[in-house]
């Protein structure tokens, strides 16, 4: 079997890819080893960028997300208990959206499937080989139990942080910077009307807190805690003593309700240098993870795929690899500011294990700079809403 | 001997200080251990905001700095061996100036001696005493020997991070916060010409380096250090292959020459809260230090005595204590801005001992974020050229 483009991976990354590639009359091949139920089953937060909307409705995907997700033309900092608005749509003219990863996954799928791609969902013993010469190739098991070869052109590795991809890579031919954060963030899911219109970020001498949402009847919540915390040892009415006094000031208070789902979710950050071996080129979780507080993740996946895209359509179409050969230099550019953009929002808003009040003053002066500052209000929101892509 | 306000130190807080009070009728005297010659001796580098000089020049004492000094309308990051101008003006319609802080002293002292201002220098012996009650004194010998006792209704700690007016403070009444930078500055003074028309702040691979200008005829520069270093043991020759090795790019390299002084300088953040005890009110290095990054000791320092002088003119004027109770406050919120400004420029900027690659590439994604932002741009131009200020 051949394709132009084998994809490894039906995420974000994947089908979007896959998604660009078909309008550019670009054959390729998707290769999952998650049935397309397990796929759509995993909720995951998400917090798209106006540029990851745009794209979306740009390509026929987006009329779900443009309904049912609830755009956002802000956010809070809470500090010294205080709110402190991020007026998103007055500073930069752009938004984000809330809208669950699964669901934009199940619009992607949809859509894909309606225009007969070829995705292989249930994959096993997947196998990748060849990528340093011309003649890639990925090996499988179907979930038919047929095994089978997929030659391919190029190869996009878009099967997150623990995929095969990245792993195909000789170990002399990349470079992985690794930062684990010495918390990690408790979450919950309730059932509780929503405390407030928009995320509210908090810095609290307790650690910090974020307040979101994921309908009117379920909302989800997090709190900086020990990575190693046991997310059962704690009792509901213990979470919510924690979160109220992390939000507690002003009279702003959470609506509690039954907590049914909680754990504890590890801060990191990753990036593999370069994002390209030969014929096989990286794109999202496979080459770069960070942590949750910039709400970076699925947007770069985005972003990397519209670069992606590009060189791929300007290689198959001319033959030229210039496009390819700066796929790399170009995706890390954006990957290392929201890199940045994540460690900033982390940093400026958690309580260290070890910080000093030197260091907690210090985080409220930047607090205080930042929201006291048009130009430092719009520097955030123009990182949070994201930057330009690049397709 | 009586005065309204006993001033500790003749610094550029306890000058400015006498000279704002001067203006709204209050007498004042300053006791200062130094001679007048020693101040303006002691070579000191000199970044005025642009609010610093609005308030020497309207109050008659900015001519010098404006002739002599150097208006600076931006400053260049350089990374990744090029360029990036922050332009002030453009951004923020601000400015600096490059005027040392001797000159300024200079031309304080010359005016307030001009007024017949009563300032002691070349004191020695000095002793605060009953600041928690409603008549402290300043025990003093003055340069001709003789033992003296000034009794205030108001005291003004302007001696500096090593005076004794912090100290008098009882323990238990303060608050101390200390930060030590794991470098130091490696500071030169040479005789060549400027290399560059506007102070360039570096990040390198080897650390960062500052290059900056004196006259046409001397240069000073900078470049991290370990903070124990040895200035002896470098050679110049060794010296300039370092600043070069830091600025090198884009054919960009320093105009070399003598070195008559070298010396390094240790990396510091200092705040003791609240600011004030009873009669005492501290200002300026007294209550705070910051590395020398942000270039705004001597502002801060201004910054204060503009705060309490109004609360002091209230005070004398109506009897209301309302702007002395709210010194300590008013004038923190911009000692922790300016602390965090300070530590922002010296932690994007400088290389730590255990940097890892990740931290390195994040400064850069970092940099490449604010010099590819007109918003962080601003940002950082508006606290560099300074924040308003509250005379």
């Amino acid at each position: 079997m051949h394709t132009r483009v084998g994809i490894l991976g039906a995420g974000p990354a994947g089908l979007v890819l896959s998604l660009l590639l078909a309008e550019q009359g670009i054959e390729s091949v998707i290769v999952e080893t998650r049935t397309r139920e397990e796929i759509e089953r995993t909720i995951r937060a998400g917090v798209l960028e106006q540029g990851t909307v745009d794209l979306l409705v740009r390509h026929g995907v987006g009329d779900r997300a443009l309904a049912q997700g609830a755009r956002h033309d802000g956010v809070e900092l809470r500090f010294g208990g205080a709110p402190h608005r991020i007026d998103f749509a007055g500073l930069v003219g752009r938004s984000v959206w809330l809208y669950p990863q699964h669901e934009v996954l199940k619009d992607l799928i949809a859509a894909r499937c309606a225009a007969s791609a070829d995705i292989r969902f249930g994959c096993s013993e997947v196998e990748l080989s060849g990528i340093g010469g011309d003649r890639p190739a990925i090996a499988f098991t179907g979930a038919d139990g047929v095994r089978e070869e997929l030659v391919c052109a190029v190869v996009a590795g878009c099967d997150g942080s623990n995929g095969i991809s990245r792993r195909s890579i000789p170990g002399s031919a990349r470079t992985e910077h690794f930062r684990a954060y010495p918390f990690g963030w408790f979450g919950i899911l309730a059932e509780a009307p929503p405390s407030s219109d928009e995320l509210v970020y908090t810095h609290s001498e307790r650690g910090f807190a974020l307040i979101s949402t994921r309908s009117p009847q379920v909302q989800r919540m997090y709190f900086q805690c020990a990575p190693e915390e046991d997310a059962d040892s704690w009792s509901d009415a213990r979470i919510w003593d924690e979160l109220q006094a992390r939000v507690a000031g002003g009279g702003f208070s959470l609506q509690e309700g039954a907590i049914f789902q909680k754990g504890v979710i590890p801060m990191r950050s990753f990036v593999c240098e370069p994002m390209r071996y030969g014929r096989l080129f990286l794109a999202g979780d496979a080459a770069h993870v960070v942590p949750p507080t910039g709400a970076k993740g699925l947007n770069l996946a985005v972003a990397d795929v519209a670069v992606l895209s590009r060189a791929l359509a300007e290689y198959f179409s001319t033959g030229s690899e210039a496009g390819l050969d700066a796929y790399s230099a170009t995706a890390l550019r954006r990957v290392w500011r929201a890199q940045h953009f994540s460690w900033w929002m982390t940093s400026m808003l958690h309580t260290p294990p070890d910080a000093s009040p030197f260091d907690v003053q210090r985080q409220l002066g930047e607090l205080d700079m930042v929201t006291g500052s048009r130009a430092g209000s719009a520097y955030l929101a123009e990182a949070y809403t994201g930057w330009p892509l690049e397709e």
